[in-house]
This record gives C-alpha cells, structure tokens and sequence, in this order.
C-alpha cells in the first residue's frame, strides 16, 4: 500500500559539520537500501527546500512508522504523511 | 521537468447531477489523454478526500498551466503546484 | 489496520427538512453496518460539533477510502484520515 | 466521561541521552499504571510522528489534568484536549 | 464542572427578517432558562462581534453538548469548546 | 470594564529550578493580590495546558496594561486579549 | 480610551445596487456622525482593499461595541478589536 | 514607487458567460491600458491558478488604490500589497 | 504618505540585562527624534503584548525601510507593513 | 523560464559579527554574479523586512536548485517558490 510522506529537514545551526555530514551519509545509506528493498518508491527534491517528497510502498502503517522512525535524519525532521490509493481513471497497472 | 500538483475537487451541491456527470467523463478522458501522452505521469487519490496528488512531465512551467486550464473541473478545483528535481541519492535512472 | 478519522458535518441551510432527514437516516443505517461489521471499530461525537472522531479498522487504505466514499452524508463533509500504529508501551493485545 | 487528547513530544536536541532515556522510562511507567487503571482508555502512534492519540477515562476534567500535569514528558509536549461524548447512533454500550 | 465555550453567530443574508427574530427569540429564552438554572453560569459579548465567551457549569460533556443542540442558533454558530479546572491559585471558594 | 485575558506560558527547559519555583511563587502572590483587589475577577486553567483564562475588571486598558506587565513571568507569556461587554439577554445584575 | 478596529467588507454580488447604494450612503453619514462627535478619532483605506483601520475614542467598551452594531453596514463586515494605551516613550500630550 | 501585488480572482460559478466575458474583456482593456503607461511594470501569471503576481510602478499609495479600484474584476478579486524598494545589492539601474 | 506598521519585540531570555536596557534606551531615543521629525506619525502599545501600532509618514517606501533598518531593536522585532491612503468619507484635512 | 522566489533571512542573535558580515559580503557576491548573467532577473527589498522578493530565470527546476542551494545565506533562509507564466494579456515581448 501506497503513503506519501512530506520530510522537511532542520539541522540545529551549531551542530559540528563532522556530526551532521556522518548523519548525512547515514541517512543516504539507508535510503539506498529502502529504495532498493522497493518500500521508498519515489522521492523527489522540492525545489528549494532542504525538503522532499516521496511515496513509500509498504505492508502497513506500523510497518511505514517503523521505516521512518529508524532514519538517521528522524529527530531533525517534520513529517507529513498521508495515505493514498489507487485512482480509479488510472490506466496504469501498477499505479496504484 | 516534474511538478508535484495537489487538486481538491468542489463541486457545487446544487450542480445538476446530468452536468455532474458530463464534467466528471470529460475529466476522465482528459486525463487519459494526458496520461497516455506521458505528461500526466503519476496520480494517486488521497484518501478520504475528493482530491488527488499527481506528478506531471512537462517542457515548461508554461505548458504544465495550460494543461491544468484545459482541465474540465478547473474552475472547480484548488490547485497547488510544487516544482521537484532529481533527488541527489536517488539510484533511479528515471526518478529524475 | 487503524485510521484516525475525524468528519464534520456541514448541510446547507437551504436543504429541504425531508432530504436532510433521509440523509440522516440513510447515514445512520450505513454507520451501523460498518460498526457491526467491525470495519468502523470506534466512534465518539465531538462535544458542540456537529463531527465525529472515528477510528476505523480495514485492510487496506484503498478499502477505507471506498467506505468513506460510501457514506450518504460524504459530499456534505470535511474529512481528516491519520493513519495509526500500535503504541509501543501499550499492554492491551488487541490496542493496535 | 471521555477526552480525546493529542500529544506531539519534542525533546530539546541538546538533552543528554541518559536524560532523555530516563524520562521515557518514567513516562512509560506512568503510562501503564493510567492504562492497567483504565483511566488512559486508549492510545496508538500517529504513523511518522513522535506523537500519540489518546481517549481517557476520567471523573472530572479536573482529574484529565492532573493526570497529565503527572506525566515525566508534560514539560515537552503540546498537548489537544476535546471532549467527547458517546455518538447517537452507536450500537456500543461501552463505547460513551 | 466547568467549560469555557465561544460561539460565533452568522446568519445567512438571505434569512427573512421576521424568521431571524424568532431565531433570536427563542434563543433568548433558552438562554435565559439554563442561565436560571445555573448551567449557563457566564456568558459576555465580545465587543464587535456576533459572538459570545461563556461559561457551563454541568455535569457531564453529554449534558453541555445535549444543550448546546438545543439551542434554536446551534445551525448558525461556530462553537469552540475548551474543559477548564480549577485554578491552584485561587482564593475564591466557588471559582471552580 | 470587562477584558477576556488568555495566558499561555512557557519558561525555557533551561531555566534553573530554583529561579522557576521564585518566578512561580512571585506570580502567585501577585496574582491573589490582584484577586483580592477584585481586579483578577475570574480564573480557570485550561485542561492539558500550562495557561490560563482570566476574566479582568479595570478601569481602562491602560490600567490592564499596567497589571499584565507587572506580573512576573510577563516575559514568558503569549496573552491575548479581547474587551467584552454584558450581554443584552443576560438576568445577572453583576455579569457585566 | 482608544481601540484599534479594522473592518473588512464583503457585499454580497447579488445585492441589487441600488440597496449596496442606500447601505454605503447609509454608512457614511454614520460614519461622519461619529467622525465629528470624536468617537471616531481615525480612519485609513488600506491599500487595495474594501478594508479600514480605524481608531476609536470612547468611554468604554460596551460604547464602542453599541457604535460598531449600529453601522449599517455591520452584517457584511468581518472586524477586529484591539484595546490599545499610551506608549511610554511618546512625547505627544494627547497621543493616549 | 514600486509594490507587489497578488490578485486571486474568483467568479461565481453562476455569473452567466457573456457578463464574464464582458469583464474579462473590460479588464485585459483596462489592463494593457495600465501596463502601455507603465505602471503596471510587470504581470506573470501563477502556474495552475486564475492568479498574478503584479508589480505596480505609481506615484502613491493611494494612486495605487485608485488604479485597482477602477479594475472591472476587482470586486471578484483577493488583493494583497505589499511595498517594495531597490535591494541594496543591486546592479541595475532601474531596478528600483 | 502613510504607512500602518505593527511591530512585535522579542528580546531573547538570556541577552543581561544592560545590554537591554542599553537598546531600549536606544530606541526610545531614535522613536522621539522620529516622532518630532513627524515621520513617526502615531504610536499605540497593544494591551498585554511588547507591540505598538505605529502610523508613519514618509516620502516613500525607501524611506520608510530605512527608518525602520534604523531602529535599534530591528533584529529582534516582527514587522509587519500595510500601505494606507486617505479615506473617501473623511472630513478631516489632515486624515490622510 | 521564470520563478518567483521569496526569501526571509534570519541569523541567529549570537552569530559573531564577522561571521555575519562574512556571510553576507559572499551572498553579495554570489547574488550579482547570478544577476550579471541573468539568471536573477529582478530582486526587490520587501519594506520592513530582511526579506526580498526575486523573479529568477532559469532552464530547468534543477538549475533554480542548484542556484539556491548555492547562497550562502541557504542554511539561514526560509523559501517559497512559485512557478510563473507569460500573462495572456500582456503586451510585452520579454515580459514572459
């Protein structure tokens, strides 16, 4: 089942450059193995916004709390999530 | 380029159920159209609401605003548009 | 799985007494299935609000979608879907 | 009687990690001896949120607040209150 | 028990002039009904508006919503509705 | 003359007990001076809320200016502020 | 003592002109009443809008609620009130 | 003297289509007339919306008020100003 | 020409004391040479708020920016300005 | 193509000066390289405001990303961009 998620990122100003670029790498690291697991569908940039959008495809909502609570960036983030289905004049199969 | 577009649909109460009708088939084989031409590249209905969040491929801010005016429920909807690029860890070849 | 659901309830002034009252009932008989069937697991009325907090448990969002799209009262609401996960300190078995 | 109560818990980014660890075993402690009580009725996560939805069970609004003054993270929470009360329409004989 | 209760009041334009005052006749003896009875225990204008800050001394949410849906305005007002305490600081007996 | 007064406070996390407990004490006793004087005619606390809501008599806004500004944690406060009036229906002699 | 009152108006556009007509020349000589007696101490259009911020100058808030409920064109404006004082550092005598 | 203004236009959906056009006409006259003088300096449309984003070159507020005033779909239109001046940074001559 | 402006202070909790008291004096200074240049036409303090209504008059939007750029407490204030012109229905010369 | 761009600058309070002098001596820079090669069409001050408004004129989404990421004032500004279009009724060649 589809969600989209809304993450804007808010990084303290004083946090050390090391600790936010470790944080940086976490973050990207994981995203990668989600995106490839097929649970973070999409994700886009928002034009300047340290923000993005994007659709996660997963089993369920614990399963999608679960997803975004062991993201690295978690803390520093705002998170809107809704849910979504399938729109019924799609003509694409897998749009759900 | 991709825009993130998020419509509400409000339809008068008073609007004849005949007219309803026709606007919604127009709509629908609007957005086929669109769907199919590629430019319409991704839909999904919100839950709950009579709303959709949608993700166009346009060749420019001024195309995308016509194609949303061509729309038959235009001068029904509220309409926020929201340009996205290439997320930079994304892995997708066409998650641009 | 469970959706946090809050409807506030909005008739037109010039709706005829008749209408509304088949509306209602209409609503009411439609409410009762999905409680009884189990799908619309809570509901309790807003104190001076014509709304509801709704808690809804279904198997997926496109099925709680297709409910709330149901319901004889939808084109007169405003609706708000949550999507909810089991507290991780909860010691209820069945408190999602 | 029955409230309805929103919590969203923000913890200073500088509090220490012990701190932090033992507030929330506080408040979780605090949490099942309301929940064991049937005082805090129900709870579940909102699904991206470090926040819950909660339906208490109390004899006064004077006892909600001193149950929530009570709580170890009520210096970091912003905190929704709505009383409820049982809908009309509901087959339920528990559910107020 | 106590709660603090703000009503604003808008009539549609198109209201005939002699159903308005009817309106606010017979919201004018309910009032002064629970005013007597002490369930209506405060009630101010706010100055320049349509709208009223109350107070409600009862004994139960379902009893203030049951009186709030009596009152002849209820389809015309917006109603915010907020539980309140005692204050620990108070030296009044009756400032519950 | 009658002033709607809602006090919502806050002190840093980082505040010192013991700085907090003599702010506290401070408003307290300032508080019940002016509930003496009549002047502070009513308070309640809002359920969940580390706030209040007052109702002042004063013989001008400047007169109320001057007691909110002397209150101790005045720094910590967000206050609105709405003027009120009596009520044209109400019986009481004194609910001005 | 003086209040801060902006009022926007919004007529409805069905009102047959001549009745927008009688209710604006109505307005005004109500307006100019008050301008002259002083109770109406400023008046400014803001800048692209059928919106004033005014100043009053009255004995109390009661009056100013009794002045605004008698502009004609009371039932299509949306007003704001602010109670306002004399700021310390002014060096004007009357500037209260 | 320059400022920003928005203007969101709204028509009714039941304005009948010639009155429309008539007004829609009057102002692109009315429009271009404005922008040949150079005081309507510049006009883009917002992406997705019966919107603009204007700058106005005038010799006053309140010329500005007039010149929006006189538009013939002012009274279906949301205005808001905002004053502008040269940015300090600037290497253009003109703009101011 | 007159320009409405709102401004909100809000010193931060931990500046000491002298350098407070320092800037306020500062202000108070340039606010009084203003106000007997005429530019700073009227003050107002907001009851119950660190915020005055102030109507300026100026030779131009620049102007006005600058004036305010200068002002001590600048870094610590929410500004907000609305353009103003003469009221239609005014009988005061000087009511611009 | 044409976006229209807001953005709010806020420093923190204990920025050291050189820092923040530093800061905006590079931002200087950046801005009038980006305006020399008209990619940062127009800029204006916002009265009263550290903010301004912008019109840049890029050849994708991604290069107006690329531009704002690139301030040096990123980290300490917040926002918004709207996509722009050419007015249907504008008469000017380059007024896109």
């Amino acid at each position: 089942m589809l969600f989209h998620v809304r993450m804007d990122v808010q990084l303290p100003h004083d946090m050390p450059a090391d600790r936010a670029a470790t944080l940086k790498a976490d973050e990207k690291a994981r995203f990668q193995a989600l995106q490839r697991s097929g649970q973070w569908r999409h994700i886009w940039r928002i034009v300047g916004q340290y923000s993005n959008v994007s659709v996660f495809d997963v089993d369920s909502p614990t399963q999608l709390h679960d997803l975004l609570m062991s993201l690295p960036l978690f803390p520093y983030m705002r998170i809107d999530v809704m849910p979504l289905c399938r729109h019924p004049s799609s003509l694409h199969d897998d749009d759900r």
